[in-house]
């Protein structure tokens, strides 16, 4: 079994899920109380299952009674919802076909349940909705000019945040040991590590993240993995899956700083600087230098992925990009040996 | 006849528009249903006409008596309002010389019923007020502690968004076949296209936009319009009319790409790319090169405004700025013919 | 004495303060009036009093004859909160123990009753606490999850703007003469001069700020300072005192422009500009080139700290760093001796 949840969503006036929202989603659940749930709502084969009110007591003991306390007193709670119920079953982790696997997935990742890249969410796009985020909720776009008019007419103002595929992940979850400084840019499925802070020009997208501790002043695209301890300065600029960075996913290992308003389209390893205000792409051409100063050779940007200890500048007297051996990542190991 | 609205808007203490909603404003509507307005309203020549519940059910009658259902049906919803009422009359398109007059015109862009550049703007920063935008609606700046401090003693944060001219788009128009991910970086008098999709870093102030489909992830000046299928990369600058750019007004044909962190102060024709992070400001010395890989000349980029298939680059090398025949642009339109 | 202010603030549910907001609070006050408030506050030697509804009238009434009847007032208002109350008194200005004592520090910037670096701020990090700043107010982080899932059951949808141990400025204060575009942007702890315009782009961290007037569309870090009359174009980033510049304390003179997407790291005199796009670091390698155009040496950038009338720019042919005698200051101050 991939993941069990029980669910509160919206649904737009056809009764089409917008949105779900699971309190404590399970990876890898225990059989046993995933049995009783789909005993208790009717033992069909299908992974999204709606309930209502009426279910919840019974689910409640059933899930008591196989072992799942936690699960139990999240069914009771929801017996008093005045929104819609649903159960997701996802037997194995297969790409969604529906709103609430799509969001189940989301929020597995944000709930660091699963790593970027570690649940299938091909095809994604096509499942969820383009929905409106207010101030009275998620309403379909389609939906929306006539509830502003009537929000109006009732003396308020209904305020759009965001119109958009994905809602911000901190109004789903806020995983422990984060600051986030401007929340709407966290997508929900962004797995925030802990000891992450995002400063308020940061940004991560879905099925991306850190492994944390991390400072991201800058952006996380889609696809983007940033391993600990390393740092993104304000602005900076790494290229995703979805566009400009094509095939390749762009990833950095440990202790990298990538400089404020700088850019990578390159995955990095260990100890890797680029400086404030340099973008590397993969076509850019790098001349490398070695420890002793002396020129090596001229290479594409992309042939030096993956590498560690690499520091990349562009010149400022002769205006070339170069890749030298990065001097403050040895210092800063020097001194960590010195505290043995 | 220019344009005819009904709205709903916030006055302050003193009995100021502060701004106004115009749920469904008119461009060169009918003028039978116009005239009748008039005449319900009282038979003025002023251009905003304020009115109140008691007009609502004649001027509904009216409308529809000269033949605009629609409009019928708003005036009839209106007499439930509880917030000040307001008709506009624009005989013509002339500068706006009053708040409702003001969010009329920028409602017409954010409705795509003018494109940028199609509706006199002169002097309307001086017309709009200074509001703060919160969670409790639009409130006069001069009213604001007095507010905020009633608030707290009633046990609530009163939230305050923005302290600005101009209210965000989507409060007042959410057009169809957009996504925006930060509602708040598309200011009211934005138009954009159907099939556009603002990212979180994106931007777009007033009288500018996009012609759709467009990604946008970059910042919109004022003024600035995109053409179709032209990407702008994440951070991505351009220069508007009010700073920066002076008197050149940036425009970009179709199928441009500027790059991640780059910038653009001079207007482009189709199939252009500037590269990530590459700044090109209308005096920036750019060596040209033609499709043989040869040097033409060293001109400033304002020499070559408006050109198409332009590839801007930094040499990674050399550190020279140059312009390259844009050669994937050509290999895009190989693969178009192709497919014939 | 330093400072005096009466708050109304939040606690989690041990009692500890999140945040509290003092409406009036006051800079080197009269002795009499805060020694009539210790008087009827018990008398402690304590910094941080609490006390609750009916101190209120005594309180105003002490205050009113000792002659603060704006503080009397608010004594009054205060007396109908539904929120816990608090009293500080900071004899002298040392760095903040508790979170009344930084947040009244962090007000008295915003309101600009002390500049950046104008009061002990040592060690606020620790002091304050993260809080998860809602539509609902502000919420302990630990209590959050509950909460979200109480409101989800209710029907409403609890929407976490910010994780942060810093508010935004605007639920606090909203100085005037300003306009922000994006207030959740804007740190509790920044100070905006009079005529400071922060576009949606712009930032500005506590401690730092802008003298006034400014148009601010890029990035202010901890313990920058904005002279007046400077521009920070959009997307520019400046070095902060907690990350990347290190030691050096960042500030600009009057009359500075740093371009869009470029970025500073060294202290400017008074009419500097920095081309668009052009970083410079402290280490960059600046070619200095006299008013008739001759090299006169290549220096690092942070030698030059300080200096007016300095142009930096990237040479787009020759791939340099330069900096250049600012013509185009030179000439603004000719216009200006001209209106003589």
């Amino acid at each position: 079994m991939f993941s069990f949840a029980l669910g509160i969503g919206t649904q737009n006036k056809k009764g089409e899920w917008l949105e779900v929202y699971f309190p404590a989603p399970l990876l890898s659940p225990d059989v046993a109380p995933v049995k009783e749930a789909r005993r208790v709502l009717g033992n069909s084969d299908d992974r999204v299952v709606p309930f209502n009110h009426a279910h919840c007591q019974e689910l409640a003991a059933a899930l008591r009674g196989a072992g799942n306390d936690a699960q139990a007193q999240l069914a009771e709670s929801l017996s008093n919802s005045q929104k819609p119920l649903v159960a997701v079953f996802l037997e194995e982790d297969v790409a969604p076909k529906s709103v609430p696997e799509a969001y189940l997935k989301l929020q597995l990742l944000s709930h660091r349940l699963v790593k970027p890249h570690g649940t299938k969410l091909e095809g994604i796009f096509g499942v969820l909705k383009n929905v409106a985020w207010t101030s009275e909720g998620p309403i379909d776009v389609e939906e929306l000019s006539e509830r502003q008019l009537q929000a109006r007419l009732e003396g308020r103002t209904l305020s759009v945040t965001s119109v958009d595929k994905f809602p911000k992940m901190t109004d789903y979850v806020v995983p422990t040991g984060v600051r986030i400084g401007d929340a709407i840019r966290i997508r929900l499925g962004a797995y925030l590590g802990e000891g992450t802070t995002v400063m308020h020009e940061g940004f991560c997208n879905f099925n991306a993240g850190t492994e944390g501790p991390n400072m991201v002043e800058g952006r996380i695209s889609a696809g983007v993995f940033v391993g600990a301890h390393s740092d993104l300065g304000a602005g900076c600029s790494t290229m995703g899956t979805l566009s400009g960075g094509g095939g390749i996913v762009i990833s950095f290992g440990e202790n990298c700083l990538i400089g404020a308003n700088a850019g990578c389209g390159i995955p990095l390893g260990d100890r890797c600087t680029i400086e404030a205000g340099l973008y590397i792409t993969a076509g850019t051409k790098v001349t490398v230098i070695d420890a002793e100063g002396k020129e090596v050779n001229v290479v594409s940007a992309r042939d030096l992925a993956g590498q560690s200890d690499m520091l990349f500048i562009r010149h400022s007297v002769s205006g070339r990009v170069e890749c030298r051996i990065n001097k403050s990542a040895i210092v800063l190991n020097d001194a960590l040996h010195s505290n043995n």
